[in-house]
């Protein structure tokens, strides 16, 4: 099914998680790579001009509006392909949803990763992200102990913490001391469409890794 | 209107965006104090039994179902107070909701204001906090220039920017170069919900420092 949707997003980068979302609804849309150093898209236009914030996710629907930030742009999608069934519509079970998509955005996304994958961080800031780690494992450990999926079927939350987990080696954070969350991560990577979108994904960083040294020289 | 929920709060914290919204519903609940320094509620029992992140605002409904986070508690308050219409319902109106509770969860309160108000928090890391401030109050300006909500009428994403943005002194954050930022948050204290709120969990912030002076001599 072709949705008139563009989704701008950067290898690897937390818009995989939209990736995994529309494969698993078996939706074709129109990906656009941005890239995140240089705000730049492949045409040489300014990223900027498009999201301020210049980061991706960036969602652009078939009127023009633009929609930022994971969490709203997971779950728009995921409203406007309902069979899919990859949020819980209403009530408490939606509400879990989004404490699980405000964890892993808040918690583990914001608390953790992003400084650990920045550059630009010192170590001083990187120290203070690793000490955060224990108590947010251990929370996402009990939680997924004897579970499938963060909720009781695949959902966009499981799209999201596939992407944010598979940052883990690039940081050199080990999974090992919190099994049920290294085992998740390796099932989530077992599903025909995860897989796909990881591996396409892994192929266009490395690519974008060979040009930006390429570049450098 | 009286409704069956508990909120556990810490003044001033962000909790304070849940009392925000349950007064602008008129709706009455029970609060609950938890010291998030030593992890104890007032009769002394263990909040991290409750909520092992030991984080405010906790909610606890009718049957005993704890939901945790910020933004999903404020969507799943909204939604059982339909009357009050604090959030649009669906479609990209509640996706541009949940935008802005995502730019003021991960971009303002956990990138910026969290690192600041943590006094733990070693320099180098408040200055990686402070180096956040201008892009993200930029964008906060733009959108806020000539609007009187973030959204087109009160909504949650209200309760939850005033809160962030009332921890600005504190952090040594002066609004001044956004002057439709600092005018918004003046606005917004002036409705009688939102002032009530505030002035009310002031009160119980300069009861709370009394008491940990006293038990620090």
């Amino acid at each position: 099914m072709k949705l008139p949707m563009k989704l701008y997003f950067s290898p690897l980068a937390c818009s995989l998680a939209s990736r995994i979302t529309f494969y698993e609804a078996g939706a074709d849309i129109e990906y656009l790579y941005a890239d995140t150093k240089t705000k730049r898209l492949e045409d040489g236009s300014d990223f900027l001009a498009i999201n301020p914030m210049g980061q991706v996710p960036t969602l652009e629907v078939d009127d023009g509006t633009l929609l930022t930030e994971n969490s709203a742009i997971l779950q728009y999608v995921a409203e406007c392909l309902p069979a899919a069934q990859l949020a819980p519509a209403s009530g408490m079970a939606r509400a879990q949803l989004q404490k699980w998509l405000g964890f892993i955005g808040t918690e583990l996304h914001k608390a953790v990763y992003m400084p650990l994958l920045d550059p630009k961080a010192p170590e001083a800031v990187k120290a203070y992200a690793r000490d955060k780690i224990p108590l947010r494992m251990d929370c996402l450990q009990k939680h997924l102990a004897g579970r499938e999926f963060v909720l009781d079927r695949f959902s966009i939350a499981d799209a999201y913490l596939t992407t944010i987990l598979n940052w883990s080696a690039a940081v050199g954070l080990k999974l090992t001391p919190w099994p049920a969350v290294a085992a998740y991560y390796q099932r989530m990577l077992q599903r025909p469409a995860v897989g796909r979108a990881v591996s396409e994904e892994f192929a266009l960083y490395q690519k974008e890794q060979a040009h930006q040294s390429a570049v450098r020289q």
